[in-house]
């Protein structure tokens, strides 16, 4: 925290070194250099209409008055979102520690192996909780589990019916999602009370919520039965805690489970980011959706971990695509896979006793007083029955800083959790205006669904009971993986930029850490006002008239805009548009998501220069022109370029009817220069964890905002809790579980655009594009590099053909990528967007020393290829193909390759006493999908 | 934070390893143990009168709620604590990153070079800022610094006078730390207005503070000459902020400089911790007290950096030394160089001359309205005249949220800082009833002395502007290091236990952190009330009845509890009781301490078994029975044992009119089980950083509370900033500048007791002893066990005897401690108390596997000197002699050890995938002894 302008901070090169920078790239300013790379006929001028930027001190001071207009109460709402006591030791140690939440995806898995661990442990966690065989590295969130697992099932169902059954007692947001996935892919929702109404003859698959929204316990077993009869696929949404207690979904003959992890030690944050998490009986393993991180081995047979199935967002089957998610809430399950290591079983099991304990005493002092309790058995939450008194009751408890839900006129939910203490109960009695009760009761769970199955046997969660070892656990596995905080993330696509300290320390503060997504509204003022504040500034930087944060990932922002663009088509009836056309050059994403939203996928060629073929485009216009729905386009191009014919682009689909999506995937070369919404885009999403300095966590979480014209803004995204109260159609769909989405961390991108104003974030860019170009001037007679735009200027990143090389060597991207890591590297993007190829995306926030680091690298790897192409080095013993390499392998006893240790060790340049060792050799990913081990694997596994 | 006991985080061994390790030492429970360890003479048997132990959410909310009883002002009181913005990343990052947090003292270079590294730094700020040719690697504050100062120039001044002249402009809290320090000593102080009065004759040295307390800049030229005229010594307490823009200490003819660097991004904490600094001119580097850290090089010939001039409290020369100070600040040394070093000359420079307009701003502003302002010349601090107004001015910015110091009735000060805005500066005109000022003045520094030469030229300061190298560089330095975050530190004497985030965390709120020592009472509540109860909780567990904090560090506890021995004697009229004995075991602090208290040591023996010889003490007491002053012991012995002969000790001491002075050291084995005011000692001083869990920080800050029984209470230190506006002989010492110490981490031991409450601070003891025990067990066939007590039991340490093996094999304690690295340890403390020994302290937050890794590697290197015994090894060139070994060797091409590389790298039983590997080969210390530098070597000297 400082006082001085924060860009100076945030921006890597300093003046001296941009000077530099622009005499390599041959322009006298950035200013120039903008004007020569941005096509005019996009170019905005003019300032944006931001505050003008705030020092740290006193962005800081701001958030904490906007923080002290929400209001810390206890929560006893329920409904998926709980109180939790984070560990210190965690909170401290993860979600505080750069060294977890700048990492990257672990796509490069010898450089990942500590978090891909972290996953392997959370995957673990919920395998052995739920019973099931294999669970995947999280999900976004409760409801968009649930609605996966409706996609899922559809996929695996034997019977052909549309109809999916959910329970009444599931989790209203979760149903407001549900419904809001399932109307585009002509799935039909019934949402049934089945404990008085009957299953219909057909259907492909039923949800159940276990235990339900109204706190109750019930045995589903025949209503599984039942599905299984008919060829559907059961899926239960279990809460986590109370499967310590509870038969598990598996043992109920459940196929899939879905749900939260986050009263496993992660804050509520007013929604969100939390991890959802998803797992399926043995069968379905190989159709789960999202990040499944697998057991493998590396090149000397050591165990090692990485993601199984190639299910990354490069891989994503474009079209043919069930799902679009990509991003996972990596950091959030690693804190509720530590949460579960460091309770263990038994710590676990003694929290949900605690937690039901509370709750059946609360319900027996209501009973005393002679308040009806609605049900019998239940975990952790009590309806009561106070006919016409719901709100004096709720007010009366809300009084005393305690909330409670509101169920109509007659019902109030309170549910219990781990930080409930007797003078909570107390309170909740006192609202109710019954006595204290002086006895405490056992959980009311039945006795037939106890559970009596072992989990978490591994020693893994018997290991690290106390904090000392526990904080070196967390800091050996952070001490296994690269990010941010050693060094340069040069990710094409993925702007792995500064994370600033002063934007991330808010998220900490228990005014926006203990927040209830459905707490009053009086209690959480700030919240509002900063989200408003920022989904305005939002709209400004993109020339759009309305933004929704709600989205909790990019894909899920790509889905919002669809929607809304179907929305709006449908409205004006013309529902049938349903062509979306797709550059082939387009993130598979994008595909992805027109499937979910009901379109049709249509390929536009890229011409020899890689940009969209206008002349293909113009054929495709005329093909569907009366059901043409949509382009989407990524500006700049994946392929790192400002294409001249964006606007032109634009003004031939809507000549056609067909509204246009531009990708924001690559804001970071635009803002302050261009706007989407002004050059011709009628929607786009925004990624908040590329432009806007959430940290990418290791893999989530994002926050993928769509922003659009006021004529899309009525299909925004809307309110999932209340959306599922009504009988109509629903307009405004339901994104995520959460209004706001992952309102949690928002404070990092409202602190950024706070900190950097208008001439701030113009700068970014323009340092971007310039960091971009310097290091295309300065390898681009060591690597051609593949597309440019205008004046041969690339936008924010650059492409590196490795193909010739590849064809006359045999060195393959994946051996450079590799090789980097002995130099201290992550590796740029690989084979993304075009195969064999590299994209380097430098950011603004990497100074001159780190860039040239990274390019003499770059030189010093393209001359150890020179040795392999004339014959010194064997094309299959050389250090790219045995990249990278292991402290273990380089010290071992005998060395038999035919390069010296020194140079497989500490290639040129590389600062021994800064040495980053990666913890395993080159990892076999074939190997572990044919032997797929998704689970912690038995200790006896690591003897050898 | 958990809602479980809070014991089960803190002590390692669970239950079952407990039940494993009881076995091994032969006792069937914890109690039994402990019933055979400790002298039934001294046992106390009883529960400590403790609140019962809260868990960590609660105690969370606890201290949120003394937070919140404490006010956050905008402090303009100066005086030497200013307000200053921590950067965010350095917070962070060091503050609150255990990598730096839980690191020990350097005493081991090789595994320390990130904090050496940034502690050079440390030393070439201070060096360049004051323009002197040493600096050492941090005082405790400015008051002790100049006290030190002062000693330095008695030793140095080329006069035999006894006067020690102070200039009356210098902050009051020094003055009376001076007066604490001078009195026992024989020095004679006089505080002299400069401005008014002449220097007298004869004087040893001289102290100026620059710019004055008054903020007064005033040219000491004509004093220095005039002092050095006389042979006298000139030490400036100079600004280091102010020094950016006003000639140097070094230019002005100082010999000395000192002061604090709090200004440098250290938050206040209600007066600490904060580091003091000081600086000699050439040829006085030799007599700097404290930590001084130099470059060398390593056994490759590479540049290494270590403690010089072996400035180590091992080595503190007894009953000759001149200091007893061993701690330093260590952690914010390194945030304050981390300040500089993210702000760099110009940023510091822009800090300063801001600063300085605004206090010359607001004087501009006071003046145009009429109110007279004391000096023309000044920096960041604006004296103002308002005849019997004071008062009240200080009462009308008080109610805008503004403190300003009030000083006497007719005058105000007013001191900027970096947090200054022009909002304050109207708060402050409409305190004094002016008119806000519409202009902006330039800093009011005269013009002779405005500075005229670099500083910080260092390529460090100038190469981590951007956040994100700032937080590479952090992380690099952090990974050079070995600290608690890695694996266990058995320290002997230095109780390396767990530092709980819970424990640590309110140290970083504003509530806490942001807070002037001088602030007024109605805003420190909180903190009064933290004190007070840490006070009597302290008292209760050691059986004492008063404590004060103030000691900064155990040195400073030590000296406030001789000096209350010695006011006890002088008001009984038996002043002339000046022999202070103590056992030739104790720690070396012990003696000087006692010099500086005025005493003469008197050494009493040991004997074979390495107890206190009764016999010999008698002898001494017989000889000095009339003088006799104190005796002061440590308990447990230093050796590590129960001495049963304690109680009869203190008798006899008593008998012949002397006090105990028991040293609180070894405290970890006492608590719950024995109190050592009430087995007969009169006064103590504790160490938090030991048993109180504050962490070492890499070798500050530490805590030394002095506790003492009713009859000394009088004589514990008092409040020094008023103890300075009484003419009366100091009764109450002023050990510390700030009246509580370093208050800003009394949370910390605060948290631990409220968590681990009676039973588990007996918990805590007991397995703290069951694991020396233990380690004894195992290892005693393998080393001889030297000292033991009752039964054969050792205390909570053991002193492991390798004479014997060096002696037949040539292998040194040396050798082993370098070893142990190999195996991923940090050494047991080296040859204290016995050369040639390695003494080994657990403690309790060890867990069974990391007690027995421990063990293990300890038998794998008796092994290995085993095999250089047998001649399979050489004895000159084996993998004791050569470690540890770095990366960078075990890798070369080249390698003719005549062991494998494997051994070098992966001693037995090393985890390959968890290895830490040295920065540097073990350090010639000599080498940079004899050539020393203690400031960053230009760039071109590390080109090799």
């Amino acid at each position: 925290m400082t006082a001085e302008p924060f860009v100076v901070r945030h921006v890597g090169p300093d003046p001296g070194e941009e000077r530099r920078m622009l005499e390599t790239v041959g322009y006298a300013s950035v200013d120039e250099l903008m004007d020569a790379a941005i096509p005019e006929v996009i170019r905005w001028h003019g300032t944006l209409d931001l505050p003008p930027a705030a020092t740290e001190a006193e962005t800081i001071a701001e958030l904490r008055a906007i923080a002290a207009r929400n209001t810390v109460a206890v929560s006893m709402i329920g409904l998926g979102y709980h109180g939790t006591h984070t560990p210190a030791v965690i909170r401290r140690n993860v979600l505080e520690n750069p060294a977890w939440y700048t990492a990257y995806t672990p796509y490069q898995p010898e450089i990942s192996q500590g978090r891909l661990e972290a996953l392997l442990n959370f995957q673990t966690m919920v395998t052995d909780l739920t019973g099931l065989a294999t669970a995947n590295a999280s999900m976004l969130d409760e409801g968009t589990a649930a609605a996966e697992a409706m996609t899922l099932a559809r996929r695996a169902a034997k019977t052909k019916s549309p109809v999916y059954v959910v329970d009444a007692d599931t989790l209203p947001q979760t149903i407001s999602v549900i419904a809001t996935r399932a109307e585009p892919l002509g799935i039909e929702v019934r949402v049934l009370d089945l404990g008085t109404e009957a299953l219909p003859e057909e259907f492909f698959g039923l949800h159940l919520q276990y235990p339900g929204a109204s706190g109750a316990v019930r045995d589903h077993g025949d209503l599984v039965s039942a599905a299984h009869a008919v060829g559907a696929l059961v899926t239960v949404a279990a809460d986590l805690l109370a499967l310590t207690l509870l038969r598990s979904p598996g043992e109920i003959g459940a196929d899939i489970a879905a749900g939260t992890t986050q009263r496993f030690g992660v804050p509520m944050g007013f929604g969100g980011p939390h991890a959802g998490y998803l797992a399926v009986r043995a069968g379905l393993e190989r159709m789960l959706p999202g990040r499944l991180v697998g057991v493998s081995r590396d090149a000397d047979g050591n165990r090692a971990y990485r993601l199984a199935l190639q299910t990354r967002e490069q891989h994503i089957r474009r079209e043919k695509a069930t799902s679009n998610i990509c991003t996972a809430q990596v950091l959030l399950a690693v804190m509720a896979s530590m949460y579960a290591v460091y309770h263990g079983p038994d710590g676990l099991t003694a929290i949900a006793w605690r937690t039901g304990a509370h709750a059946a005493t609360l319900a027996a002092g209501l009973r005393a007083g002679g308040v009806t309790v609605a049900h019998d058995d239940f975990f952790d939450t009590v309806t009561a029955v106070v006919p016409g008194r719901a709100e004096a009751v709720v007010a009366a408890a809300a009084e005393q800083g305690v909330n409670l839900r509101l169920v109509g006129t007659d019902r109030v939910g309170i549910a219990c959790d781990e930080t409930t203490t007797e003078a909570h109960l107390a309170a909740v009695w006192a609202a109710f205006g019954v006595p204290r009760f002086p006895g405490r009761a056992e959980p009311a769970l039945p006795v037939g669904l106890a559970r009596g199955t072992d989990f978490l046997t591994h020693p893994v969660f018997h290991r690290h009971r106390s904090e000392t070892s526990m904080l070196r656990y967390l800091r050996r596995l952070a001490d296994s993986d690269y990010a941010l905080d050693r060094g340069m993330i040069p990710l094409g696509s993925c702007t792995m930029k500064l994370n600033a300290t002063t934007e991330m320390e808010p998220v900490s503060w228990p005014e926006f850490a203990d927040i209830h997504p459905f707490a009053p509204a009086a209690q959480t003022t700030g919240y509002r006002q900063l989200v408003t504040a920022l989904e305005g500034w939002l709209a400004e930087v993109t020339g759009y008239d309305a933004v929704s944060v709600q989205p909790n990932a990019g894909s899920q922002g790509e889905l919002a805009g669809l929607l809304a663009i179907r929305g709006y088509h449908r409205d004006r009836g013309e529902g049938h548009r349903d062509v979306c056309l797709i550059p082939s050059s387009a993130h598979g994403t994008n595909a992805a998501s027109a499937v979910m939203a009901g379109m049709r996928v249509v390929v536009v060629a890229c011409d020899a220069d890689g940009n969209v073929d206008l002349v293909d485009l113009d054929r495709r216009i005329e093909a569907h022109r009366d059901t043409l729905a949509a382009i989407m386009v990524t500006y700049p191009s994946t392929h790192g370029v400002y294409e001249t014919g964006i606007a032109s682009l634009c003004a031939k689909v809507h000549d056609a009817g067909g509204q246009v999506y531009v990708d924001g995937a690559n804001l970071n070369a635009l803002l302050g220069f261009a706007k989407p919404g002004t050059f011709g885009a009628d929607v786009s999403h925004l990624n908040l964890h590329k432009t806007f300095c959430i940290p990418h966590g290791g893999g989530g979480p994002g926050v993928g905002p769509v922003a659009v014209r006021s004529h899309l803004a009525p299909y925004l995204p809307g309110d999932p809790l209340t959306a599922a109260d009504s009988d109509a159609t629903v307009v405004r769909p339901a994104i995520s579980a959460a209004r706001h989405g992952s309102a949690g961390i928002l404070p990092i991108p409202w602190a950024y655009l706070r900190m950097m104003g208008p001439d701030g974030l113009a700068r970014a860019t323009g340092v971007a594009v310039l960091a971009a170009n310097y290091v295309a001037a300065r390898l681009r007679g060591h690597y051609p590099v593949l597309y440019t735009g205008n004046k041969g200027l690339v936008a924010h990143e650059c492409i590196l053909d490795l193909r010739p090389l590849t064809k006359a060597t045999g060195v393959s991207v994946d051996d450079v990528a590799k090789r980097l890591i002995d130099y201290g590297f992550h590796a740029p993007t690989m084979s993304f967007p075009v195969a064999g190829t590299l994209m380097v995306e430098p950011t603004e926030s990497e100074d001159l020393a780190e860039l040239d680091r990274f390019c003499d690298a770059m030189i010093a790897i393209r001359e150890e290829i020179d040795r392999v192409e004339s014959g010194q080095w064997p094309a299959r013993d050389n250090p790219l193909s045995n990249a990278p390499h292991t402290a273990a392998m380089v010290t071992a006893d005998e060395w038999t390759r035919p390069y010296p240790r020194s140079v497989a060790a500490y290639p040129d340049g590389v600062d021994r006493a800064a040495k980053y060792w990666p913890p395993v050799r080159r990892i076999d990913g074939a190997y572990g999908d044919r032997n797929l081990v998704c689970a912690c694997p038995p200790p006896e596994a690591f003897e050898n």
